[in-house]
């Protein structure tokens, strides 16, 4: 059988190239972290996932700056920025990964629509982030979005 | 259809009895935030996730003594109570609760055998920790061990 899902070909990436991850996840709550950690041997390169799902959290623990979650939003490309840099930072891993949007079916407010989603990932070098929209009920659309953040982390690491 | 899923079972008394959880997640990776989030409004109760996959996020951000980590291991009861401690004193939740354990197939230590966890709950009153050894493939330990962490909070939360 060919078939590789998707966290497994990370995982191979990020421990072929002896690297590691931290992740803050938002909307997703943990599925990101659930899928990565399912791969026997993921603690080689898994090293931490923060799932900020209250502003204080962003604040206190990914140290993402009170007045960035005022000025521009919980869901904002600024906030993603910060929260895979703040996360990175904690263990001083290669990688940091923040994702924060919304699943829905509450939570939209003015210019932000259900499943509107930011990635961003950060790096000693970088800090990249990207902006979705996803469609589909809540399930679907963090199954989305943390698929999209391995895609993401995929590109990155086939371009070590 | 009357057939309600646990963790909505859970989110229900949460919310009705106003009270607030925070999480720190070893071996089952971020799976039970993961299905409490699947649940709309779930911000409402859930305000943090601590994926601890490393020793050092154990110390660092828990605050788990390294002389407990030393001494007992990362998959004990003294490191679990510590666990749930740690996280639900960061944000002063009402409920702080810590899962560890070995979900396999790599892992097994002297006297630990692969499906062994512990769960521990902390209050501001209590803080108790329960033994489990679960069977089967690793995503099977990691569901019933988050499946366990949700009858347990049920159980507490219809004391209340």
């Amino acid at each position: 059988m060919n078939f590789m899902r998707r966290e497994q070909k990370v995982a191979k990436l990020l421990i072929h190239n002896k690297k590691t991850l931290s992740l803050a996840e938002s909307c997703t709550g943990g599925l990101l972290a659930d899928r990565l950690t399912d791969i026997s041997g993921s603690s080689k390169f898994f090293k931490l996932g923060i799932i900020a799902y209250s502003n204080k959290a962003k604040n206190k623990i990914l140290k993402v700056p009170q007045k960035d979650l005022i000025k521009f939003g919980a869901v904002s490309s600024q906030v993603a920025r910060k929260m895979a840099k703040g996360v990175r930072r904690i263990l001083l891993t290669d990688f940091g990964l923040g994702i924060t949007g919304i699943a829905g079916p509450l939570g939209s407010a003015k210019n932000k629509t259900i499943g509107l989603v930011y990635i961003a990932i950060d790096t000693s070098k970088n800090n990249l982030c990207f902006k979705y929209v996803f469609k589909g009920p809540r399930r679907q659309i963090k199954k989305k979005a943390a698929d999209q953040a391995l895609k993401l982390l995929e590109e990155i690491l086939l371009k070590l």
